[in-house]
């Protein structure tokens, strides 16, 4: 199936100055094309272009849009992943000049690149997505998606927490530590990559669970099936924070549960023709193509 | 589906004297409920028991045994299941006094699990294998199965190694280091796991990359989908060496290719009920059930 | 030169009632040998032995007692320690049932252990302690001690921070991380340890630099002699806090400098004849003393 | 005390024809500025300027040069460190086109470099050496200086091998690896760095235990006081093979004992005014000056 792209959303960096820029070239540049233009109201209102196109809330570009280009970083890629994740809207993202693990277009080359993809000479990628849930006295009191990282992490008095770990209610392990990442392959190259955790190719149908500086120096990294169902619950008197993506959070008492599974919404990414996966990790994490000599 | 059990082929530890008494007991015990039993060759040699039970090789086990009962550690573990792997004979694992990640059942209460293992109370679970194969001058020169781990590792000089990794016919970088391992979810707890490589649950469909002491420091293991192709092809002037469950190994020379995948062929580990791979894995790795305070 | 022990203060695990009766016991046995027992006001409230002992302010500890005795755990021992500091009061530890890495007589064997050493029998140990100091606009707002570290760390909002390092007045690099923990040897076992940071024997003079959670991944632990100024100075707009042994902490706002060297006073620590480092770490980490074979 | 240079010996890197015009620059330079030039014989012979400079064997060097010039990788710098180490003559090292931990002169500056330093702009280092033993049957067999790192290693079976460390005399654990390195502040940013050791910096007073692939989790990379003498001893039947700075080796039988401590000697490093451990570190590991933004 080749997609066909008629309206087209842009997304910039919230309260970025510097992407304005950008947003107007691209805008310019698929308005040429004859192609519909629509700014999200944050991207309308920071880049002052409110008047020139039509500004659309994520309902609206859920609904219309054919595609979303994302212009910023990895943490905007994630906002507008996780705000247009029950739509199906397929998104691109164009960097600020740092090539990001989701942001594979560099702002130098994207219209020549947007153009070429238009043209249906893209590559379609799925990730999935966490759907978390906080229960307490068994009630859920908060519930969010997470395309990286679901962490649980000490609270705001800043000590080693407590908590048992169930997988598909059965009972793990306590960990005594900061805290534990539940990634995806998506979040495997984020924070849980600075925790020692593993990285996880986008193709596995995994989670990981990456503990913070666990007391128990065995407890190590490990990758569950992604139909696993995970439960962190906080122990008395510990108090703990959870954090979603790095965007959201929930202040968690002792006797709070965290229940982690795979959302049933994915995300869609259109890469350029020619991305590769491991060509990205490899300018990210300066591994040598040719060797190196001593 | 319920298996019958109706001929079982009892495997010892090679060479292991300490195994006879279990292996008899076991027999004997097999016996006593009207069920036929099978000792493998070697076996058989080292406990003296030939004229007593029916002594076969493993392609006659392989072809009329309904179940073979190991009795050793986790290497005996994957010699057996190497060699049955294409018979899809089931396999339990009986330790010798430790718990083994694979030999669940305890020297002690190994009639008794059986006997009720043999009346139906038994967990099945399946374990992927790896399948090998080295290239020379892009021919074939071996082939074998491994249910833990393919290593690329340092030749007979002991030196660093340099060599390329492609993965499903893409190059994706050059690593000098010690060696890499390439793991099953079984094999995440055995080599790799010393290595700071990640555990996978056995439920996942995935194959670890588990860099030896690399070079680049951003070297870090990586998870692919099980049905990804990896080659390793070692670089003039290294010489490398490739072990295959550490149990067997080919020495290879700069431009020879280690290639690996998922094998088609699986192995059938039968558990007692209850049997729990967490539970496993809070021992083995002295994971604490309830906190142990400071 | 062997000390005469003639005053002896007993330090109780903060509000926990569960030393009492380790305390009045080993108070009751050292006033049966003829010392004078004092109690640290805390300790007598906890306790309610007021009435039955001398009870005295850490002041007054520290002019007059000629050991004190800590029961409690490692954290106990790294308060009275920090207090203590400056007036040379040797200490010993006595645990409440489990081994610590500071507190090696066991209740049980409390007054045996101790009988033996005011007989002379023990071994005298020096631990280094780290002064740190917090300026703002380069003034001094805050100034303590530590035994084990000193943290800096994600502040109140929870993100990652990012903070420059100097080290003796050079420039060092720029670390973005959840912080970083500057360890003397006695906390290479502690916090440190678990967030992967390597094990110094207390007789390296050294000071350990280790991230947490680097951006960076090649951002690793550093060693440096105990000679060192470590610098920390929190980039705006990130906020931060700074952690002392786990005790007291500091709110930090980009800019603040943190600045910690070796503190010219130091821990003396008495354990018993025949104690071995080495032989604690092994129990501690349990480090086999025979091979286990798979 | 400015040292005066009257005899300059300069050593390239073993057979390679890459450093002779590197060679005959410096050589050239040398000799207009009214110094002799000496070279060792190995380097005469591969640049074939044997008839044009005087060539001397390492004794003759040792006794009479007043600076050793190194034109090669580290690997060349270890060597003749090893080799000068009883003699006293500083060493600088000169890089061919990549900066290395210990040759921190690039090709292309090195006679502007080399002309100040002679002129007395220059930093002294000192670096320590280990002094390396192995005994078999309590008898010395061989005995070494090494600069990096000592490496008890899997023998040519290459198997997981089991020893005993002892240090000052005292048994501290068995361990089951692939072996230990045992490092120098030096060495601990070589080999020791890949296996997950501690950077240690020159000025600690410190040697690195650093594990390789330790069977038990907990075995942890330790630093001592480099006053402390480390012995293995390896359990029969395994054999192993020790390794000097990767440079030499000599194979090991079960019971087969290799002591080390730091030698009496050291290895005195000139460096060009305005070098810093740091500033080389920062660029041989990528550390950011400035922080990157995602």
């Amino acid at each position: 199936m080749v997609r066909e792209f008629r309206t087209i959303a842009l997304i910039g960096k919230y309260q970025s100055q510097d992407v304005a820029q950008a947003v107007l070239g691209i805008a310019n540049f698929l308005t040429q094309r004859g192609l519909t233009v629509w700014l999200d109201e944050a991207t309308a209102r920071t880049t002052a272009l409110e008047n020139q196109f039509t500004v659309c809330d994520f309902e609206d570009i859920g609904a219309g849009a054919d595609l979303a280009v994302v212009l910023g970083g990895d943490g905007t890629m994630l906002l507008t992943a996780r705000r247009l994740a029950s739509y199906g809207v397929p998104l691109v993202g164009v960097n600020q000049g740092r090539l990001g693990f989701l942001t594979d277009i560099s702002r130098d080359a994207a219209t020549e690149r947007l153009g070429a993809m238009l043209d249906g000479a893209y590559l379609e990628e799925r990730r999935s997505l966490l759907e978390a849930e906080v229960l307490q006295d068994n009630r859920p009191i908060f519930r969010t998606l997470a395309m990286n990282d679901v962490v649980v992490n000490k609270g705001e008095i800043g000590r080693m927490i407590e908590f048992d770990v169930c997988i598909n209610g059965e009972f793990v392990y306590t960990q005594r530590s900061d805290g534990m990442i539940v990634s995806t392959p998506t979040g495997s190259t984020a924070y849980a990559l600075s925790a020692n955790g593993p990285i996880l190719h986008p193709g596995v149908a995994g989670i990981a669970l990456v503990p913070l500086c666990p007391h128990n120096l065995t407890a190590r990294p490990v990758t569950l099936s992604d139909d696993s169902q995970i439960e962190m619950v906080v122990r008395p008197p510990h108090d703990a924070r959870v954090h979603f993506d790095g965007q959201e959070h929930v202040n968690l008492r002792g006797g709070d549960r965290v229940r982690v599974v795979r959302s049933d919404q994915h995300v869609t990414l259109l890469h350029p023709e020619g991305y590769s996966y491991f060509a990205m990790l490899r300018e990210k994490l300066h591994w040598s193509a040719s060797p190196r000599h001593l």
